[in-house]
């Protein structure tokens, strides 16, 4: 089971491959801005933490909270829980990776443009799901948010656009195919699916947060693993660093049981950033192997995103205020709700450990895929 | 006097002049490039115009509204006047410039770091300025904001560091002198200027954005005066065209009586596009000269800004029930109270009329020293 202890321990374990690996595979000038990233990022963390119960105070007293429905009818459930608190790590890992241009502008001049089309990205749809938390957009422009927010990157997408076929259609249709503009098409639908699917896959305690520094973490080992052969996997690290340096401050202040709540902001945000990574990392691919939860998730909900069954608008468990349990409503078809049936009534806490084991498992899985499934097809 | 049915016919005398000038000085390709924003300029108003009664509705029900303060007492001043609508003609702003990379990539791809560049700095101001509308930022938090967003223009700033002196002063210095690194924090000053000597020179209906686009079509004007010598005056027109028609659609709504306010969110933006405008097409001392009326209010203002004298949080004139007119309060050294002390008591929409003839008449000053008044002295 996945114990969130676990966690400072797993950050140092990952630091210490990271450092180790990444002296080899860089030149010298290359590890020295990577360092510089990895400072900055130790910084994020101490900002985030420092800054999130200052304005967790300001978006409680400008009337953005709300109460925590899965301990309804309980004390618990009684409390104004401060919303929207993603906003203080997005504006501090925006800030830091503003700052970190610097070091790209020095050491990898071939990259700012991507650097700086995918902080536009990132800060388009921080404001955008800021906007959405506070004003509760509909949800048709809602939609519209991930695609016109990608757009830069699109732009500055400078990859190619042919994706290798597996062996088995290579007879038919030749080693690889020039999707051309459909690529472009497709890294849209990435983001959007992205910043969408983390989105949805929620409503527990720590749960957005967990889930999505899991995905973090898995493209930081990606990009290190893969760091020797191309440079815009260092590149994807400097995207992500920080990102999970300032997410696992949130995380402190969202797990069970919340201090605060992240918003829509906190979901856009990391899909977003996910989604830059991925794409200017050239590993568009990869990235889905490490999001099977969310696209279980994303399937299995299917029915009620398309109205073909009634959706509620939160579609949580019970809480049963007796036995303090968590109980699934089959109706609301989302991975939460099916994994309650499957294992049985459990608490809140739990819950969140069995998701976030999930998770881990299939990021291991994933890795599997890419490294040895992928050799079977390709 | 200003009247502001003069707008709409001041538009067309500036497009006409714009497109007669700019076939002479554009080749084909930069031409229809024009054509393009022109075009997207157009939507960019009507879609403003269409949003802003909407998202009123959302600012007003999630709590984001102010009265009118120059209407205390009276019934007008009771009623609930939604705030920060800047947003919207910020946010579809952004979404059209964005689009307008792709004119850029095509037409003038040398430019597309200092657009995309120059756009990660707005959306993050009006990110910041939107957060601070809604959380109410305390000050010190507030000034780090525009110099930490106006970070990505100076990162992609590729012109020079030098400034010509004047005649007076060559025979000690030479012709010109190389600022260098303090030509940056020059840069990040002119932002900071820029995005907070709008916000501090309000408070009457109408006048944030009548000054606003009086400057950004100073700025239009002198890009097309300048077109034909060097192409960032071109991206330029491109940062400012958009603005302009966006602004204009809030200002059909801002102007007096004001159905909504623009808020914190809008002179942020509006200083930040000027500033990205300036310096990215290498006319920083320039924009100075359109902003004089700003200029002046901020160095009248500097008493109680440091807090010699003592800085009520709103400074306006007081408002008379019985003669519906405004009167100057001299203990608040704005700009507006200033004129107040010198024309007398007069209504808000007749003050707004003046302040921006006023704004007008400095444009005029400002064009006649940067062509005749430079020739003397550089």
């Amino acid at each position: 089971m996945f114990e969130t202890r676990f966690i400072p321990g797993l950050v140092v374990v990952v630091l210490a491959y990271v450092l180790n690996g990444l002296k080899g595979a860089l030149n010298q000038e290359q590890f020295f801005a990577f360092m510089g990233y990895m400072v900055l990022s130790f910084f994020a963390y101490v900002l985030s933490y420092w800054m999130i119960p200052k304005i967790a105070q300001l978006t409680e007293k400008a009337d953005i909270f709300g109460y925590d429905i899965n301990k309804k009818g309980s004390d618990a459930g009684k409390i104004k829980i401060p919303e929207s608190l993603g906003i203080v790590p997005a504006t501090i890992y925006l800030i830091f990776n503003i700052l970190g241009i610097l070091f790209t502008r020095a050491y990898m001049p071939d990259l700012i443009l991507s650097h700086i089309s995918g902080l536009l990205a990132i800060t388009f749809i921080v404001f955008l799901g800021f906007a959405d938390d506070v004003l509760d957009l509909a949800w048709r422009y809602k939609l519209l948010l991930p695609p016109i927010a990608s757009l830069p990157v699109i732009v500055a997408y400078t990859g190619g656009t042919q994706i290798v076929l597996p062996q088995l259609i290579r007879p038919y249709l030749g080693q690889t195919i020039d999707l051309g503009p459909i690529y472009y098409l497709y890294m849209i639908m990435l983001s959007t699916f992205q910043s969408n699917a983390i989105n949805i896959y929620a409503g527990v305690n720590g749960l957005e947060v967990g889930q999505s520094i899991i995905i973090a973490l898995s493209i930081a080992v990606y990009n290190i693993i893969e760091i020797s052969t191309q440079q815009q996997h260092l590149f994807s690290l400097m995207i992500i660093v920080p990102y999970i340096s300032s997410a696992l401050a949130l995380y402190n202040y969202n797990r069970y049981p919340s201090k605060v709540f992240v918003g829509d902001v906190f979901c856009y945000w990391s899909g977003m950033t996910f989604a830059v990574a991925a794409v200017l990392g050239h590993f568009s691919k990869t990235l889905m192997l490490f999001c099977i939860p969310q696209l279980i998730n994303f399937l299995y909900s299917l029915p009620q995103l398309f109205g073909i069954i009634p959706c509620p608008r939160h579609r949580l468990p019970r809480y049963d205020q007796s036995t303090g349990l968590l109980y699934a409503i089959k109706t609301n078809l989302t991975l939460i709700n099916l994994v309650l049936l499957i294992k049985g009534p459990t608490s809140e806490k739990n819950l969140c450990r069995v998701l976030l084991s999930f998770q881990i498992l299939c990021t291991i899985i994933g890795f599997g895929i890419r490294y040895l499934g992928s050799q079977m097809f390709f």
